[in-house]
């Protein structure tokens, strides 16, 4: 397997990009490397934390149906990115296309969505465009603030140091699994699915981690980068079923299927994923403490350049190779379905 | 004519979203008051200024077909709202959606466009988010600062105030019938239009300005907005075809069209469009000449809701009613041309 950015087709897109543009001589990271662009705020020690991010895949694959979703997440996909970083939220701007024709409830609907995940983050939209097209799209950039030094990237973590998530992962997997397999609500429904940014635990770590990254891919990808990117792999202590949130380890159950399908797709639960060296994990875990803020520590940085998952029984993963079926997904969601659940028995 | 904003179509559907939406509380202007959203940064007497804005309309109208174009576009409409309020760009966001199967040299010439409007203007594409989707469809978001009390917003515009524009106008309205009318490239090419978002010109401005707007839905709409929100009206003194640029001259002179059609459509030049109370204009004339940036005193505010064209014979324009004809631009953009020609003959 090799361990290049580039082994991986989304990271090769993101490049090709770069090859025409221009980075910003004072950016504080490269590409690839932080969930939320930083560049220095004029004439301060500030670090600008700037994030876009369109819902528009999600809703062709039938993930989500209701506007308030759709609204929701389209704040939220973008206020985790800022999480991820460490930064505060200074506003949200919000670019709308909708089809011809949609109605006014439709619409209410989308923004109390956006309203709602903005006011939980205690922020706001600031302001907006709206466009009409054939399809639903919504984008979304989040703006912060992160103080000098502060920031988070996805660059710095270490072989030995300890690895935290902010929750139970899962919920992402659960969503798409209903979607695709025509889930009953008592199950799983639509509005079981809030994931909320993380952007106060993001700011509790920012002290303490080496690496940070979003789990908006879900974990195994947010893993398998947070590798590439450091020359590192990692060791998970928890079984894939222990790690999954209540609602997804339901699902998981009912359908009798591997519990690591829903952390190796690719439709995330935007928890933070972060690596703390060794002698900061104790002040950590009482700064949560403290602060009342979940974290849970289920692994560590490794040397090798491996994913393994070492309970219940020891399991190593292809993260390029699971994340290159995720490419698929697009096309046919059922059949990417298969395709994975068919990998992980090989895996 | 109702002279309020919800007279307008566009302002309506604005409003919707702000029924559902809380603002920021600090947030230095009302909805509709500035082309760009101002909120303080944390900890500074800066303010952020914040704009976001989709190209596709424009591509599914055929407007622009070449991915160069569309790319330049798409930085410069956001840019264009941060050189309005008289801020500085820090840098630009992007969300791209291209349909499935794009080829590279397309996804090239889409980012040279980007990164050529973007070093136009002394700002980097930052970073972004690509998607893949029926149109093609770019997002840019661009975000700026400006100093303490150098802000520039739509309202304060007084009776007396002297209106000016930073350059030759009706390049949106030539690219536009380029497109509708199939006109040949000696007359008007597509790499012909090529606005350039004005930042040098609003920073100079900003310390004279009383009001500022770009008109990027054309002169008639800005100074149509312009009045509404400042319960003033218009006079312009020079004639519509001196107000046109060359190129955009020489394309209504060879339709033989009513060279005021070019500032009355809804496809715009990017120019910025400001007042300036009498006292401040020898000293903002002045610094333009030193600054070598060029500006043309056009008219003046009146007390009057008009918006009254005095040369070469006087025409008193509703605003209202072209902005709301150009709502059928999407749907028939040969017929709108017809309708828009006849509601001139008229007014």
């Amino acid at each position: 397997m090799s361990r290049a950015l580039d082994a991986v087709a989304e990271n090769r897109a993101v490049d090709a990009w770069w090859r025409v543009l221009s980075r910003h001589p004072q950016q504080a990271h490269g590409v690839h490397e932080a969930d939320a662009e930083l560049v220095p705020w004029p004439g301060t020690s500030d670090l600008l934390a700037v994030t876009t991010d369109t819902i528009a895949e999600e809703i062709a694959l039938g993930f989500y149906r209701e506007p308030r979703t759709i609204g929701w997440m389209a704040a939220t996909v973008s206020l985790s990115d800022l999480a991820a970083v460490g930064a505060e939220p200074v506003g949200v701007v919000l670019a709308v296309t909708l089809p011809r024709g949609t109605d006014e409830s439709t619409r209410e609907a989308l923004a109390a969505g956006v309203e709602a995940a903005c006011r939980a983050c205690g922020t706001y939209v600031l302001g907006g465009d709206t466009n009409t097209g054939d399809a639903t799209a919504v984008t979304a950039t989040a703006v912060g603030r992160v103080p000098a030094g502060a920031a988070m990237t996805r660059t710095g973590a270490r072989a030995g140091d300890a690895l935290y998530v902010t929750g139970g992962l899962g919920a992402g997997g659960a969503c798409a699994a209903r979607a695709v397999l025509s889930l009953p609500d008592a199950l799983y429904a639509e509005r079981d699915y809030r994931p909320r940014a993380r952007l106060a635990e993001g700011r509790l770590c920012a002290p303490f981690a080496s690496a940070c990254i979003d789990t908006s891919d879900g974990l195994v990808a947010a893993l398998d980068q947070l590798g590439r990117l450091n020359d590192v792999g990692f060791e998970v202590d928890l079984a894939p079923s222990a790690l999954l949130e209540p609602r997804a380890r339901a699902v998981a159950d009912a359908l009798s299927v591997d519990p690591l399908a829903f952390l190796a797709q690719p439709h995330g639960e935007f928890e933070l994923a972060l690596t703390v060296p060794a002698g900061r994990t104790a002040a950590l875990e009482a700064a949560s403490r403290d602060a009342g803020v979940e974290l849970a520590r289920i692994g560590r940085v490794v040397d090798e350049p491996v994913l393994r998952f070492t309970a219940p029984r020891v399991r190593t993963l292809d993260g390029g190779r699971l994340r290159s079926l995720a490419e698929d997904l697009g096309r046919d969601a059922r059949h990417y379905l298969a395709a994975l659940l068919a990998e992980l028995q090989r895996q």
